[in-house]
């Protein structure tokens, strides 16, 4: 008997994070029976090339993707928010949706399948973290769960991939521009990312936060399923291209140790110590780009914590451990 | 009586810091009697555009840089320890050093104008400190002085610029390159600086800190002359041209609010709040590069820390704030 396979469709497959989802979906032999990729008018019956042959990208509707037994949302909220729980119903398919729209509720899963696997057990319709915080839980779950963790906080620098491919192909062009004239334009980012830094993602908040940072603080309690957790974090876009990195400092409840906590974080799943300062080895978007564990290094005592708190870097493909791998591997615990 | 003039120079004038130093006294309207460029027998002889006309670069010697009544030195490190005391005994000139060699020495005051002008009082050798410390400590002390800061903990956006001219220079031609083919070359920096961070700026420590990191530390302890203070840093470098960016995170002894805290940064000197985000006003290197002031803003209660605790986030030109301002604000200390 050959092992079962399934039909899978992607929506949003001409976006950075679709189309990364298909190529994840191939690399890891997802038992994939057939491939149906959706959209809208705009883009439907456009052929489009993947590791699974050209395909014909079919006009989106709920009943063609409850065909399906697994879709893969890579759309906006509102687009999740409207066609998801029709999709995912009783005789459905499971939906994967990398969107926010059902992050927050308690009655949908949010899941990264190093940490909390049994919560995607049973359900039809899953959320994929936001790329910041898949990046920095897997990261941090290991160090939670020996020494307990109970204070984080952590500034990002965010690629600009995290707007899409639109946002990268701004930057590489802006920078071209900067190089000719000194000035570039802008449209997906509220100011030009060419050579600046930008401390603003996602819409502000009345407490001063943006919405992204929030989402930090938000899904890693859910996802670790501990809502003490204080977390503060600082997101902040800078002009690289794909992979995020974040400094972080945590409070331990448990006396902390660097060599230990290298040691536990070198058997985690989804992490690669990149550690060894003599040897210039650290975590950078250079060699984080494109890798399916999340680098982490620069570990050591925290000056501010004392032997209660460690220091560490982060970094990790945004569009991979921070959507489409993580979407896949929530897949991957279903089949 | 016309006002006192003084015999002023600067050893190292071709570098990015030395050109800014000249451009600064002009500015500001230092009382220069006569400018003195001096360098190595390399740059000796050549003539140079100032603000203060053209000038002929002579060759540097302690005989003739003790004639000037300030020197003022953007060389290195071990040029300074070589040669600062020699120029600056008595009968000699006032020196005011940009390097890291006398900043740790407890006979050497480490100033920062707008914090402890009182340090720099009849010495003739005085430290300027690194440009991560005078960014952020003259956004700190105002809370410190008001709220008794006792943590903190900073992330850096670090520019290319504090590597000098040749930083800049291979950042922008590096982007070029990466642009045309993918990949990069570099000298100046650990690993090529386009499209990547780089967390490690200076050498790597016992303890697992950069030097960079320690010296925001170190630094920031001795102008605040409080050992207590406690700081973790870490210095990451990303690709931008001259404005460092902070993000800081401070647990203060009184409890502190947002609001009164942005209205007691309005009136301190050397910093400009930039707060405002429904306006889409926050720090950038866009904004505060070339710009005297520090920028202050993202102003909000950690939610960490409590009502005990803020987040914001700072950007100071790193040439000037950071290296050349400074270091002609001490000079003005001392007319």
């Amino acid at each position: 008997m050959s092992p079962k396979k399934f039909q899978v469709g992607v929506v949003g497959a001409t976006g950075a994070v679709g189309a990364e989802m298909i190529r994840v979906l191939h690399a890891r032999q997802f038992p994939v029976a057939e491939l149906h990729l959706f959209a809208s008018e705009r883009s439907a019956g456009k052929k489009l090339a993947t590791p699974f042959g050209e395909k014909e990208i079919e006009l989106f509707s709920v009943e063609a993707a409850r065909k399906m037994d697994f879709v893969f949302l890579a759309v906006s909220g509102s687009f999740a928010k409207e066609h998801a729980p029709a999709i995912a119903t009783d005789g459905g398919a499971i939906v994967i949706d990398n969107s926010s729209a059902f992050r927050y509720d308690d009655a949908i899963p949010l899941v990264v399948p190093e940490i909390n696997p049994q919560a995607a057990k049973g359900a039809r319709l899953i959320a994929n973290p936001n790329c910041t915080t898949a990046i920095l839980a897997v990261a941090l779950w290991p160090l939670h769960q020996a020494y307990g963790v109970q204070k984080v906080i952590v500034s990002t620098y965010q690629a600009a991939s995290g707007a899409g491919a639109e946002g990268m192909a701004e930057l590489k062009n802006g920078v071209q521009e900067y190089l000719n004239s000194k000035q570039s334009g802008h449209e997906i980012f509220a100011y030009p990312l060419p050579f600046n830094v930008i401390p603003h993602i996602d819409t502000f908040q009345d407490n001063g936060f943006t919405r992204e940072e929030m989402k930090v603080a938000w899904e890693t309690q859910k996802i670790f399923g501990n809502n003490k957790l204080a977390i503060s974090c600082t997101a902040v876009r800078i002009p690289t291209l794909r992979a995020h990195a974040e400094a972080v400092t945590i409070e331990t409840e448990q006396p902390i140790d660097p060599a230990a906590a290298r040691e536990l974080l070198k058997s985690a799943p989804g992490v690669k110590v990149v550690d060894d300062p003599a040897k210039l080895e650290y975590p950078m978007p250079l060699t984080a780009t494109e890798k399916y564990d999340v680098e982490v290094g620069r570990i050591r005592q925290s000056l501010v914590f004392g032997d209660h708190g460690l220091d560490f870097f982060v970094c990790g493909d945004q569009i991979l451990k921070g959507a489409a791998l993580n979407a896949v591997q929530i897949a991957e615990l279903l089949v």
